[in-house]
């Protein structure tokens, strides 16, 4: 598959850059905002395209066509505020499904947060980010996409373990980004996936075994 | 109509506490997060009912049982931050959509902003703002509620003058806020409006032939 990476310099991005930068079966479009951002990717393995989720669908559609899927793993992070998590988070978000639709490039994964769409599982620290969260998730849902929504715990850095637990509801815990990563990826193909949205923690499974009994 | 008023404390909610409360086809139920809200209101002739747009649905649910329509005009206003922008303006709306779908109220009128539907025409300075009403707009459309989406132009304190423009996409010009409550009012019962948004700003038709020529 021709993927569109959006959200490539992010922590998971990084990851999924060099996982489908290295797949035999994938090549990868990594979308950045500023040029500079480019030569690190394409050591990494990616194509890159600039744009920015800021900008107008048309530009977005533009940027899009002609992949095949789109992974949708930006976020405009902790250190900026609430108007970036309102015109990043959720209108970046809504805007990339437009443009997909627009451009007919019909499978689209997001990476959410765990139990964003249970209003009272939100993160009290964080109810402003659960909602944009949210309402993206929401947008997309209800969009025409054949769409994939992964929605992990607590993110951590530390190696992957290749074992994890996704289920529709699941508990506060945590997940290392590598595995998040390798699920995404293997979300991409896995029809049982398709329209399906998960909570994604640490546990017993395979990535293929826990995707395939969801 | 039983009127259900959120945001009754609000510029153009005041005004329509008035016309509600006034008018002797409607009754109006005031929501009031802080009881001592109450007496002024109740002196205009609304009951009050206690809530807040940042409970829960079932809360919300339990307030707006037994009216038969909600206006919405309440917002989180300049003085707080997009924080706030979210978890009232977007997700407060959001949830009283879905406590109408629970509570079997049927009629949903909400006061948007010009051209909220139009992210290129969003006032650059304001555009989270904007994105959270766009939002906010779009789950009121996708609902199975009998909406009517109001988006008035900048919002003035001079007196009405009853004479508007109505439109799907009008250019930005402005409206005295009287002239916007008095809208919605007339919007209420008038089944032109009915699963309808459109821009409102002053103009030269009486506010029922500009509703009729929706």
């Amino acid at each position: 598959m021709k993927v569109f990476l959006v959200g490539a310099n992010g922590q998971i991005g990084r990851k999924l850059v060099e996982l489908l930068g290295s797949s035999s079966e994938h090549s990868v479009r990594a979308m950045i905002r500023n040029p500079e951002q480019a030569n690190e990717l394409e050591k990494l393995g990616a194509q890159t395209v600039v744009a920015n989720l800021e900008g107008s669908v048309s530009e977005l559609a533009e940027a899009v066509k002609e992949s095949d899927a789109i992974i949708f793993s930006a976020g405009s992070g902790g250190s900026t505020g609430s108007d970036k998590t309102l015109l990043v988070d959720l209108d970046g978000a809504a805007k990339m499904v437009e443009a997909a639709e627009q451009a007919g490039v019909d499978r689209f994964v997001i990476v959410s947060a765990l139990q964003a769409h249970n209003r009272e599982n939100w993160n009290e620290k964080l109810r402003p980010y659960y909602a944009a969260k949210h309402y993206a998730d929401k947008i997309l849902e209800s969009s025409s996409l054949n769409y994939t929504i992964v929605r992990p715990g607590g993110l951590l850095n530390e190696p992957g373990t290749g074992k994890v637990e996704a289920s529709k509801n699941l508990g506060r815990a945590s997940i290392p980004r590598e595995d998040v990563a390798q699920t995404v990826l293997a979300a991409l193909t896995e029809e049982h996936t398709f329209k399906r949205s998960f909570d994604l923690i640490s546990g017993d499974h395979s990535i293929p075994d826990a995707l395939k009994n969801l």
